[in-house]
């Protein structure tokens, strides 16, 4: 088995900007061999998710960064091909964290069982995964909206917001769903059944949201930063909540914003509006793991919670995947099929 | 009693940018007569607060602003001078809402007495009242620090900064002042005892402040906005919590702000901090007034809560001292002795 090999996606460069696929190198490694109390895992599905351009490092981020010439980290899908570990059998299908590579060992610490019976595949990468979790606590640890009451999501027909518009129905909110390109508007109103879209590449997004929340906004799932942050304050309700997931307009930009400067306005929105804005991240909230899955869970196996994937072939794709999911050409969740 | 006269300061003209004494105007009317289950009320204090600004309305603010020829909405502290109310008795000393003037009547419902021998007069409309309400409800329902950890008050010698400064040091916190000038510094630490002050105008306000928080900032209680939200956002540990319960260096800016654009840094701090940005009334939240003056009365009484007053005397003078109160030349509490 050692004399087998395992392509792993290492950094090459980091990314200026938009992550291009020449910053990535795919390097051969031998497959590990686990050791007394570890498994080795067969990567059959890898997670693409703006975490990892964060991970890789620029100006604008104080998480610690990838080295070069390191494994991209990240979510995947993989199935046990040889056990040392009493809780795992081969065969076994688990939801890892052994990133971009197609083989990898672990002592199980980070893996979580997944039934392939119970949901698709992918679905345990998506809605049901880390993506659906994001979406679930910040609609409920972070922020918790009323029902009745108007959400909107931002990048609404990414893989977080998407998850958050369903979540946002499973709750009883009125729901408006935000994304670029009429394309997208189109799958929020009728693949995903919000109660409104607004396309922010419109020349009249001005009116269009005006119009998608006559009764103003209450809860805001966001997940792009200052642009729609700055469009929709002007919207929000006394008492509004913004759960801030993700800032994906600003993760691949480095040095300064130029003006006017909308921070003013923030803050004085927050002081005479009452406004709460919070952010948070999920690794810090992993023990609402089965909480989140006991509530969303049905809704996917009955259809009442939707969901758009979009699923790339081979390892050898991701880097161009990647860089696509940072230019606004993908719906729904992105995962690449490498086994 | 009716022929008596009741001066009164309305708006002359809206305020552009800070308020000039030619903003207001000085009226007669006759004192009021009070009707059944009325009091009259002759005002003996006047309180002047960053919030009879924002009021009188400019482009930036959100409020309902007043109109030009209507009374100063404000706190006061009066005396009884008559009643057709069964709970309250000539002679009794209240705390109201009756504004710039010197006479008014209340149908007891804006009321709270207020024990003249328990504590200064002029402290009920500071340290104890809604001035020092606002600094505790802040610090107890906005955000919830931790003993041990470290505050930072902004506008600290202002009069709900300096307030925030006693509360966070009844709770155990590390407190950090800032404010503007070698003088006011000096009177945070010596007159109020915090563990440091920090000058934003000296040369060196970011060594100042970075030498200030050498374990980085867990709590901000934030009265000035924008500028310096953008100082400390750097010193931020992870999970810290800003309660926003001022803006005073925007109150009076009308019109854009110059760049560059902050509002991505916020975001972006408010992400991969996990910051919680918390904007209050205190008008939601005037239940809170017993369990507060069970706390911070004792304190006052005992020496261990210090404040600081600024008190000019007559009502005509109110105008030249809301002036002064926005360029930065009050210290403490200020107030206007009337009667």
């Amino acid at each position: 088995m050692s004399k087998r090999v395992n392509r792993r996606i290492v950094l090459a460069a980091r990314p200026q900007g938009d992550p291009r696929p020449g910053d990535f190198e795919v390097v051969e490694r031998p497959v590990p061999v686990p050791a007394r109390g570890q498994v080795l895992l067969r990567n059959v599905l890898v997670s693409l998710d703006p975490y990892n351009r964060i991970i890789m490092g620029n100006a604008n981020s104080d998480q610690p960064a990838l080295d070069i010439g390191d494994l991209v980290f990240g979510f995947t899908i993989a199935v046990v091909e040889a056990s040392e570990h009493p809780a795992f059998a081969v065969g076994d299908h688990v939801a890892s964290t052994s990133g971009w590579q197609e083989y990898a060992v672990s002592d199980g610490s980070d893996l979580r069982p997944v039934d392939p019976r119970s949901a698709p595949l992918t679905a345990n990468l998506g809605i049901l995964g880390m993506t659906g979790l994001t979406a679930w606590v910040g609609l409920t640890r972070i922020v918790t909206p009323k029902p009745g009451g108007t959400l909107v999501v931002t990048a609404a027909a990414g893989a977080v917001g998407s998850a958050a518009t369903q979540i946002g129905k499973l709750r009883g909110l009125r729901v408006v769903g935000v994304a670029g390109g009429p394309e997208k508007s189109r799958h929020l109103l009728e693949d995903l059944g919000v109660d409104a879209a607004v396309d922010h590449r419109a020349p009249d997004f001005p009116e269009q949201l005006a119009r998608a929340v006559p009764d103003g906004i209450d809860t805001v799932y966001e997940n792009v930063g200052a642009p729609m942050v700055a469009a929709l304050l002007p919207h929000l309700n006394p008492g509004a909540r913004l759960a801030v997931g993700g800032v994906m307009a600003q993760i691949t930009r480095t040095g300064g914003f130029e003006g006017p400067d909308r921070l003013p306005d923030l803050m004085r929105a927050v002081l005479y509006k009452d406004l709460t804005v919070r952010g948070f991240s999920v690794p810090d909230h992993v023990d609402a793991y089965p909480e989140f899955l006991a509530e969303v869970a049905p809704a996917v196996a009955s259809g009442e919670a939707r969901y758009a994937e979009h699923v790339v072939e081979g390892l050898e794709t991701i880097p161009f995947a990647f860089q696509d999911m940072f230019h606004g050409r993908v719906t729904g969740k992105m995962i690449a099929r490498i086994g």
